[in-house]
């Protein structure tokens, strides 16, 4: 039986190809966390637990998926940031888009039990929604970046006043809301402290700026000048690497260390010290 | 601290949405299966608790969101169809999209140890990658569907084939691979009765015909031609059900049995009987 | 000089596949028309020559671009519909999108100069943008055409009651359009007869009805009931004609008398009177 | 009569906005110019009043839509180039595309008789399609702007050899492509000297080079070191200008004089005098 009769449904599937040279971003946010962070009794403002499930699932992600240059999470939410000279799915939108938020789900709901084992998953299950978003350059990848930093650090600020209210203050949640209401940081800064004795600075820093996730390649001859984690690529002016060249950086890539840090990225500081992180090729 | 600095990068999100008064079909297959079932010894040529497993996490996401009509699967592939007047999400892509394989992804690995209780999942871990391709009218759709239950025969008759001349045949891979090299299936069949004495009309429906899930609206009053389950829509004309009607259709379908059904709907009469399946809202 | 180095840019050219077996409308307008308009004096509400001129330029690109099926026009907009089996340069947006609005161009301003003998065109020159929109179904190609008909004749309403208020009634532009606002269709026919003495049903059709251009297939044989203008498709299944059979169909079209006419298409009459217009070749 | 009920097909109209900070450059290509060239008796290898009707009408393009910051032609194509921080028409792909096809054409048509004033164009008309391709940055534009002058240069040696042995040297076509089949660069010239006496380096430098189309800001006290010129943009990192700075930015460029020149842009050197063409800008 040939299956001729019906292959031209085929001629029906249509693909995007992202944009060469271009950052690729793989934003996901978990569905529905609000009721699911109830249903689990997470701790409000942050649920360590929850945030370290995250941080967790989205190492496994970047291990299984080496092409990623570096992930960065806040609250239900992660960026996967591929390098410019990517060319995972010959950088088909649906392939990549898809296979990032599969692998994180996966071990989001394998790892569950790690980090809340007193708390099995009953349905309806945690899942994720996800979007594809290109950033032309190293400047506007880098304001990306920053806009997640700034809205970890403003989303944390505001909650943990809002809770402290509640949790110390004895609003009810109304009230909290209404006390908040146009305030600026510096009066959030002060509820805090005058009313609660928190010096919102010493709150941990996994609160504060969130997770970046990448992979640590050592700096050798620090001392010396020399930089043996020079990128590979050459600046996103489409020059590709060959086919021997990709394999070493491919392999290379699934030999380092992914780490996880809490650490200001919105100044320059970060990226100097990490000079591969916006190479080209993301390694 | 204000966002607005960085804000701007949000203009840098494009999305797709999916043209109205057309099918969706959301196609997911397994990632590297070929690797993973052989990682937990899948039986040849099918391994029933692996199916199931597929029908579970699928009747899952249709619980999860109602808008989907029904689903087919075979082997480690999986459509979700969603009716032509599908709202959700305001038929975005890419929410749609990740939906699904989040969805299933979470389901497929919370319900792995109830189908494989024996076999823990160790990294990596399954996932599953999917696109979505639009039909915009019933021929199309039940075209596409014939597609891929041809596809069902063709493939499992062929492994069933293959695999009888290994494990019974004692051939090797390849040989067997030579040895079905050019035949047609009355050639297979040939080799599976007077070599093996199977029969393959008598192998289980489940691998013959793959597995279509739907929600099971019972027609009432057959025998006085009254159909209860009338589609809602009005054909695919854009004419809008009201918010009313909407709520009322959406609690209709979750209220609903789910089932799982192989059986042939290549020919009218899997339709015929369901009315429902191919009415402009897939309910 | 090999050319190898650069051309890797190719790859960022990026390209739409128009979704198969949906009718594709290609809808143009004249850019600043209004001040273009000013700028050669036509005449208010409606310039005959100025409507003549667009329909001899859609009579022309349909000579041209055979695979168009019919078109409409009213005031500077013209939409061209292909038939949902169009094979026209593999359904490439662009392609499809920007012959047919270069081909428009290139009649207007060839054309213009016998519409306008005496008003040769000066730079700033007459421009049309365009887009291209789908539409899956008969119904919902239908209810397009519908929707800019009832258009033409809401805009001619107004405008005719508008410019008799202006020419006739002495009031200043911002007054007709004060005396308008909020009339409904009766109040502004009773001012046209009762102040002027017009009754709207009585102007011409070309300026109610707008016009639609089509290929005049002869329906021979009528009082037999044979119809030779069968449509040659099999109606949106994705059955496609043979390169032979589409030889034929195409030379067909090219025979066919182009014909204009402003009448009513909202009612099934004008269709089922044509039926070759919204068989699945448009032919 | 409202047009309510039809109005709900405007859903079916989607519009791709293109990525921001990105180059986008439109280019058009003539249809059938081979059919066209032979119809109206175009010179081989090269016709210059060919040549210069698209360069008037290039010109024409540029002057109507002062967002595009510069051209470039060759044969009967054109590209043209609009700065990164481009917002026209919001950046519609559409939109962007339609205006430059349709503008071009018309003037196409309008100026052809200035340029051929023996041969009125007959019907077919001419016409042209066109794609959008966007470049993320300065290096794949320069990439793409090279790759389009080394075509022009190997195409016009090879028509310059193949039109010397057939108008010159007594060849058919066929027999002067099988001269050429397999020649490279420097035994094209030596054909073209040994056999014809012509040096190619003294061919004109329009059919050598192509014609870039610019604004020509004039760089004052250039012996002083300052550059009035300075681009408004700062660098494609989203920062954008003020309402203020975009229309002071819009009244120069309006002003600025359009010149076209036929030289090298593959090395620095012009890129480096004319600063403000690759600014952010385009201006």
């Amino acid at each position: 039986m040939a299956n001729s009769k019906y292959e031209y449904v085929k001629t029906f599937e249509q693909s995007t190809t992202l944009l060469p040279a271009t950052y690729i971003v793989v934003r996901l946010d978990g569905r529905g966390f609000h009721k699911f962070s109830a249903k689990y009794n997470f701790e409000k403002p942050n649920d360590r637990r929850a945030l370290e499930l995250m941080n967790a699932a989205a190492t496994a992600v970047m291990r299984d998926v080496p092409d990623i240059g570096f992930a960065y999470g806040i609250s239900d939410e992660f960026s996967f940031v591929f390098g410019r000279e990517c060319r995972l799915f010959d950088r088909r939108e649906s392939k990549i888009l898809t296979t990032v938020i599969s692998t994180f789900t996966s071990y989001y709901v394998h790892l569950w039990s790690t980090f809340f084992p007193s708390k099995p998953l009953m349905p309806p299950l945690p899942s994720f929604d996800g979007r594809v978003v290109l950033y032309p350059s190293t400047q506007t990848l880098r304001d990306y970046m920053s806009w997640r930093q700034v809205d970890c650090h403003i989303n944390n600020l505001y909650n943990t006043t809002f809770w402290a209210l509640v949790q110390k203050g004895g609003l009810d949640n109304a009230q909290a809301e209404e006390r908040l209401k146009g305030t600026l940081a510096a009066e959030k800064n002060e509820i805090l402290f005058s009313q609660f004795g928190i010096n919102y600075n010493n709150e941990d820093e996994i609160f504060k700026k969130g997770s970046i996730v990448f992979r640590d390649y050592k700096i050798e001859g620090a001392g010396s000048g020399n930089i043996v984690a020079t990128p590979a690529g050459s600046g996103g002016d489409g020059a590709e690497m060959s086919r021997t060249q990709q394999e070493k950086e491919r392999k290379r890539r699934m030999k380092a260390e992914i780490v996880t840090e809490h650490t200001d990225f919105i100044k320059d500081e970060f990226w100097q010290q990490k000079p591969w992180l916006l190479s080209d090729t993301g390694s």
